[in-house]
């Protein structure tokens, strides 16, 4: 078995996580930092990670997340943020970033701008917003994967009112929309239901379809 | 640095890939178990992966994927595919399953079932679509993680024309819409423009806000 299948049968949507236990910084900071390296579509990062350590804020935002017990009881909650849209200033600049981080153009890599610049600003925004949002879920995976590698405990949930989110967050003004939360925190010694239930996935053959 | 983080610098999406070297079959089905084994939204696996190795049916699905080299000059290919609905039927069946594997059943649990049966299918079956091809996304995520845990190269794709996929593969009638295609193989030796790129990334400060 691999380390990673290893951290991925240790984790599991922790229920009841320990107030008392913070998760050292330079954990978040890996964790964080796996996410901002890892792939979107053209590479365009079309996310943003908050990361909401302030009890007060995070009370808040327990609020409108059904009084979910791990936005608080964890040490910090990170908000994947999706772009509302795609727009020629946000394509440029990251095109922009990558040559001159490179110290180089390439034909072909601007006329992949171009055709980006083409078609996604005249698609409705929130085509795009749709597609900026599944990108953020690589990097939500990408967060467990990183989180259980660290042993450290995460809830991801999409179960609060995103619109109030932003609304808290100030999201809106930044073009920005939150699509996944996520406590990060150390599992409670006691009163999870969740912890000692077996991990139930289909079966490979119900999973996977091979066509050789 | 973490071996993850070291793993995610690793990867790229590769352009050129070797077709004369094999992804071997354990580093595969090891990349297939991470999948099936990461989180998605309420644990319902709302998507499958097909798994081509059939080169005649790669050389159709190039054609449809911009004659994306990779797709064929790789071993393997995989599709994810998204549920194109939520029904009572494919909720039951996997809090049947549960159930059965825990040789139990809870209160909670049950209570969660119906809140689930009473919300998700009455829902337009495109936005019950677009729910379950986010959480394809976090097994993406999750592959391209464990190909480059297994140093198999893989190039993440939605440039191709999902109807057309769909078709060659006959997903609609198994109530499936291709979301992703990854061919997984080996870089080739030649040929590549990014191999020898820098990776870019936003940086830390324009990817997170703190909120402390």
């Amino acid at each position: 078995m691999s380390q990673l299948i290893e951290q991925l049968q240790w984790r599991y949507a922790t229920k009841k996580m320990n107030p008392a236990k913070a998760v050292p910084q330079e954990k978040v900071d890996r964790i964080l930092e796996a996410v901002r390296l890892t792939a979107t579509s053209s590479g365009l990062q079309p996310y943003e990670v908050i990361l909401v350590t302030n009890k007060e804020v995070r009370e808040k935002i327990k609020a409108i997340a059904w009084n979910q017990a791990q936005v608080t009881d964890g040490s910090h909650l990170l908000v994947f943020a999706a772009w509302d849209n795609y727009t020629a200033e946000r394509i440029n600049a990251m095109f922009d970033l990558t040559n001159s981080e490179r110290g180089s153009t390439n034909e072909g890599f601007e006329a992949y701008r171009q055709k980006l610049l083409s078609l996604y600003p005249p698609r409705p925004a929130e085509e795009n917003y749709a597609h900026a949002a599944r990108q953020a879920y690589i990097g939500v995976g990408t967060a467990l994967i990183a989180a259980a590698a660290e042993k450290v405990d995460s809830t991801p949930m999409e179960g609060f009112d995103p619109a109030a989110l932003d609304e808290i967050l100030g999201l809106k003004a930044r073009g920005l929309r939150s699509v996944v939360i996520m406590p990060l925190g150390y599992r409670a010694d006691e009163g999870d239901w969740l912890v000692n239930q077996k991990k139930v996935r289909r079966s490979r053959k119900d999973f996977v379809t091979e066509v050789r």
